[in-house]
């Protein structure tokens, strides 16, 4: 384990995410430096020149002094979770069990979650075999109501097969009702999900989804801006819904209520510049208040089936097989990912033992090699294993 | 009978609505010289000059020779049903047995017709209590599917009941399923309700609403383009929805199939610059399909409620209370209906036959007076019978 991601890993431990005067800190000094700092309890002199992002947090236009203060003030809160920091060891011992740490540089990194600012994760801890930077190239963000109708969860689990089988992911928090229903849709659909969490990527929460992520992390991934076995908090869910908004194309609300927290997941959306969309439904189910009262206001627009959600977030004027086609070019990819590539057959099908032995890699790395591929358009399932696939 | 309302009512005998040719010819004529010809089978000299509404029919935009040609052609076609025409006394026995004819002019004729330009109706046969001038001055359309399900039925219904509890009329088509539902609404709530029907406002179609029907020209008014007596066909159906269009200030689609007349309605309202409105209903419902469809074209706003129907029809920053007070001046009431209104207490209530003697006319007109006064928000109902209606 290298110096930057140990120091990404503590940092994920010392602070709550989001907090932006810890992202301008990183910003101006690094994450090594800043974990150095707060051991040290002394503020680095480049601190002076991190002032947090001011569209997210205006109380940080200070004179420089104040600023000064404020940082220093945080930073004594950030030291109160010292003792609870891991050793190198500990954390190396959690990516023997399956879980990663990614963090801004590595290849499975989304540069979208740039577009936060100063908010933007410190790191991502992961469990699952997709590749989360290629999953969500073509992805979208499906949230509602934990509470969710017959109707609600009908609609969250179509959708969610459909854009799953015409390869998008889909994205969402893991929860009871709307979550649960998209998520189920695509794995159902042999598609790939993200589930970003509010809580450890390795507990189980709610009990009751315990399986079903388990077989998200089996056929996509989970995520989370918190250290394994870190329990949820009601804040914590307002804070993850950032990810979740800024990971994604778009976010389709299928079922809100007008005090729903999907609402704030459709507010960071939309402060995040991605399209907003709604699933309209029976004016006689407060369920629906939220979704109408987004398409009323015209925050976000109307959509009654997948093909719309698909349509409203290709480009303008795209052809129709863009959906099918791969996302981004072959130069993009990472050697071991373009290694796989190059293995895979164009016609018929080869096995994953095959593919391995071809492209000389571990068949764990080729499986997520794999789900990447298939996530970027490039590569897909067939009868006889995977292939290249084919455009329209 | 005067010559201009006889020389009305033939015509619509001779001519299906919508005619441009005839509205044109009228315009430029006068519909006793109109009549005149089509009896002499001879067009008046000043017919060239009466070229048909452009934007209505673009094929009348032709050389004055094939105008004049085509004009007499028409007027073969006119000819045909002039054996069909009545007597001026039987037209004044249609009036004596509760039927009345308006027309251009008239003080019960809605101005807002003109808006349809050469295609506005000829004349309208009427049948009800309440005044239709007065009634649509503060009014929603109401249309949808016949096959409505039993949620568009409830929606119709609550809408209608709530508007015209607030003192706006419902107009709508006297059909099976979202007609009915939005009629039934407003004369549940003692309120008004215009049913504008594409046979003769006597004729009781559908069967199975005969008694709504004579609900309606009870507490309401029943009107039509077509003579007492006459059938609907499939076409009229359509010509007719261009007049419940035009008469609100607003159409609300309620439920609508991709190929429903209701849309057919919709278009007009657009078409007229009459604000346009659709209820969201199930993405899985086929009947709330047309909605969706206008909401998503921006063609429509969404509503989900009777609050917010008022709010769209109500001018831009108008007081909350415009709702409820009188729609125009007393100055624009015709005599008698002034007359009554300066009868009614202030304080307390008055009893019908109270203000027959109190105003001096007869007990018919005075109810005709009061529907048009408590449509236009001057009058309201009370336990004690009628009085002026208080200021919010």
């Amino acid at each position: 384990m290298d110096e930057e991601s140990y120091a990404r890993a503590a940092l994920t431990y010392l602070a709550e995410p989001g907090d932006v005067r810890l992202g301008a800190l990183i910003r101006a000094c690094g994450a090594v430096r800043m974990l150095d700092a707060i051991k040290a309890g002394r503020l680095p002199d480049e601190a002076r020149d991190a002032v947090g992002d001011a569209a997210r947090q205006p109380t940080t236009q200070q004179p420089p002094t104040h600023q000064r203060a404020t940082q220093q003030r945080a930073m004594e809160r950030w030291r109160v979770r010292l003792e609870q920091l891991p050793e190198p060891g500990e954390v190396a011992g959690f990516c023997r069990a399956g879980i990663r740490l990614i963090h801004p540089g590595d290849p499975e990194w989304p540069g979208q979650l740039a577009d936060l600012g100063d908010a933007q994760p410190y790191a991502l801890w992961l469990r699952g075999t997709a590749d989360l930077r290629f999953s969500c190239l073509r992805s979208v963000a499906i949230v509602g109501s934990r509470a969710a109708t017959a109707y609600g969860s009908y609609v969250a689990a179509e959708i969610g097969a459909t854009v799953a089988a015409r390869g998008w992911a889909v994205i969402s928090g893991g929860a009871y009702g709307v979550d649960a229903a998209a998520h189920r849709g695509a794995l159902g659909a042999g598609g790939v999900t993200v589930a970003v969490l509010a809580c450890g990527v390795n507990v189980p929460y709610p009990a009751g989804h315990k399986d079903l992520l388990e077989a998200i992390a089996v056929h996509g991934v989970i995520a989370s801006e918190w250290p394994p076995g870190w329990n949820a908090t009601r804040l914590r869910f307002l804070v993850r819904n950032r990810v979740i908004a800024a990971l994604a194309a778009g976010t389709l609300v299928v079922e809100a209520g007008q005090r729903s927290g999907a609402l704030n997941s459709a507010r960071h959306a939309r402060d995040l510049g991605r399209r907003l969309m709604a699933v309209p439904g029976p004016v006689t189910s407060d369920l629906s208040a939220g979704c109408h009262h987004i398409i009323r206001e015209w925050q976000g627009v109307l959509v009654t089936s997948a093909a719309e959600v698909m349509e409203h977030l290709s480009p303008v004027g795209a052809p129709a097989d863009l959906n099918t086609g791969a996302v981004l070019g072959r130069d993009q990819l990472d050697l071991e990912t373009a290694t796989v590539l190059d293995a895979l057959p164009a016609r018929g099908g080869m096995g994953l033992a095959g593919i391995a032995v071809k492209a000389g890699l571990d068949p764990v790395t080729v499986v997520r090699c794999l789900g990447a591929l298939a996530a970027g358009g490039f590569a897909e399932r067939c009868d006889e294993g995977w292939r290249v696939r084919r455009r329209a």
